[in-house]
């Protein structure tokens, strides 16, 4: 067995993330290895937080990297905020909002679902109907860009309508930060996660989170440990907030911490509004395309996700072998359906570096080829 | 505020990890991010499984890594394995000896702790007294290279005890893949957890796994789902080894896997019984070094970590001040003590890339200055 060294295929990355990586963010992560205490190091950490809180739009402390990709992010909010027997009423418009009940079960706790037809937005009389029927939840749960399906929920409905009845929020901003707007505090989430390698254009592995003082004040009063070493806030949060004073907990994932370093520095220099509105710029201009190649959108206009395109499958067009084509004869990937959507649709990333109007240009020619 | 991209200072890692990062390793990290349903990206994960198998000696089909630092890959072990109210013995001679009990207690499983002295290796004698008062036990637990104190432990015996007394085993290989001889299947090791960033010399971030039928029996027949969606070998596994067909589960973190598959390309070429040897030869080029500059180790020469070197700080030597300056002078890392050992001990590691004549003889040159 003699193994060479990978060398990946040039792509055009137009999927569900994640997306191209910004070459300043590969150069970064190919930087020295420092320690993880190292003075220096520290002091990155100490900006991305500042970084992160200039994109989530908050002033909370408790705003730091979980080591593990977005699905740790999601584990990490559930495994700090719940103890068995809590009530959580979760929203399903997608796959994505199931993950967040299996979390919910296995964290001991009762998930109360409230479906929503997917490719369609949360609908926030259905959760206040579920609300008022559970009056003893104490958390309600949504996703806000549903990546399975393209479909864009009111953050700051549902968190007005969750707050109304006595729950705190949970929300999933793993495919919305960076891309729409999203305002932790104006719009009062108590806790969110979202990932590197969607509108961050970073590579994937990280997962940005971030608690408001009353989702900490729950954290820091648990009667049960949380059942997580690893993704314990009490812990961790002694590495990532101490000060002058940090206490290791694990070895953080330095090179990937300095890539995430880099994009938030890019993020910042574009400026929040600029990138939300580069994001629909090159959103209406696919759409247009897209249109007219006769493709039809999954989500109604005013709940598209605007960087994930799902569009239905021209009948006649196979799924797998026209996506198979697309990759190998032009390099370009695009996303398929998820779960009861697979075969279905197509998902059309516009993500972070990838959102520009060459990739547009680009994915539009080589789908009017494949379904010449 | 602006905050500018982040340059690394210039270091030398010599510490309990990271290890200094093969310059190949870290090109390997820069290269274009695909998508994680690639087929090209699903190839490099059966080569990456491969070299996998080569490093640990084992033909375990789940062998992969999970896609988190060496904490979760401890943490994908147990959550995997324990139901509640299984009882584990646990082996505690350091710092990672109390994680793991942490980590059983957290699946609400019950530790029967065994207790040795820091600094020294388990006792299989010990280990065999518990198991016979704890006929129920059904696993043991416990470090090969007990990080946080240099004490290497006898693998070997401690699982033919183990085996004995109808327990699996959990071993902690984290600091000894590719630095010392480990051999998995020859060992009957159950199930082992690893790390990327100390003799593999990649970017920490990444904890290589690999579970033999018997544990693999035990995940697949459990009868409560296991606590973690995010480290159920259940899911991923569908991710890691569906043949042409895999399911997604997580994203995977793309560029980390680039550099641990560049990280193993490298050790199989050098060879695992040559780096074995490479480790040794430095170890004792270092011990020579320290003996002359009256350094004492703390741990016995038969149960050294040979690349993890841990030495009292001298009396009248300040520990904080001391590794300070050879940090800011020199730019060389050297560990502080964990735990009851903070303040008492220096961690000089020679890990992976690090293990070099050229950086002992900066060490040692180094320490002489500073303790002058």
């Amino acid at each position: 067995m003699t193994i060479r060294p990978f060398l990946p295929p040039t792509r055009t990355l137009m999927g569900p993330g994640p997306s191209d990586v910004h070459p300043r963010v590969l150069q970064a992560m190919a930087r020295p290895t420092i320690g993880h205490m190292d003075p220096e190091f520290i002091g990155m950490m100490d900006e991305i937080k500042k970084l992160l809180q200039h994109a989530f739009r908050t002033k909370n402390k408790m705003t730091m990297v979980v080591s593990g990709p977005g699905s740790a992010g999601m584990e990490t909010c559930f495994v700090n905020l719940l103890e068995p027997g809590d009530k959580v009423v979760v929203c399903r418009n997608g796959v994505f909002g199931g993950r967040m009940k299996e979390n919910v079960e296995r964290c001991g706790g009762i998930p109360i679902m409230v479906e929503e037809e997917w490719g369609r937005a949360v609908d926030p009389d259905k959760v206040e109907g579920s609300l008022k029927n559970n009056p003893d939840a104490r958390f309600l749960a949504f996703v806000h860009a549903e990546t399975s399906t393209g479909a864009l929920s009111d953050v700051r409905r549902l968190v007005q309508v969750a707050h109304a009845h006595g729950c705190l929020t949970i929300v999933d901003a793993v495919t919305s930060l960076g891309g729409v707007p999203l305002d932790v505090d104006g719009w009062r989430i108590d806790a969110v996660y979202s990932g590197s390698q969607k509108c961050l254009s970073c590579t994937p592995g990280l997962s940005p989170v971030s608690f408001n003082e009353r989702a900490m004040e729950i954290v820091r009063k648990r009667r049960k440990k949380v059942q997580s070493w690893f993704l314990d806030l009490n812990l961790v949060s002694q590495y990532w907030e101490g000060g002058a004073q940090r206490v290791y907990h694990h070895t953080a994932p330095i090179n990937a911490l300095y890539g995430l370093h880099e994009a938030l520095v890019i993020l910042q220099e574009e400026g929040l509004e600029n990138a939300w509105e580069r994001h629909s710029r090159n959103h209406r201009m696919l759409r247009d395309g897209l249109g007219a190649l006769g493709l039809a959108f999954c989500v109604p206009e005013e709940e598209r996700i605007p960087h994930l395109n799902a569009v239905a499958i021209p009948a006649g067009t196979e799924d797998g072998p026209t996506r198979k084509r697309m990759l190998e004869e032009f390099g370009l990937e695009i996303g398929a359906g998820l779960g009861p959507m697979a075969g279905k649709i197509w998902r059309i990333g516009l993500m972070g570096h990838s959102s520009n109007p060459k990739n547009v240009t680009y994915c539009l020619s080589v789908l009017k080829t494949v379904l010449g």
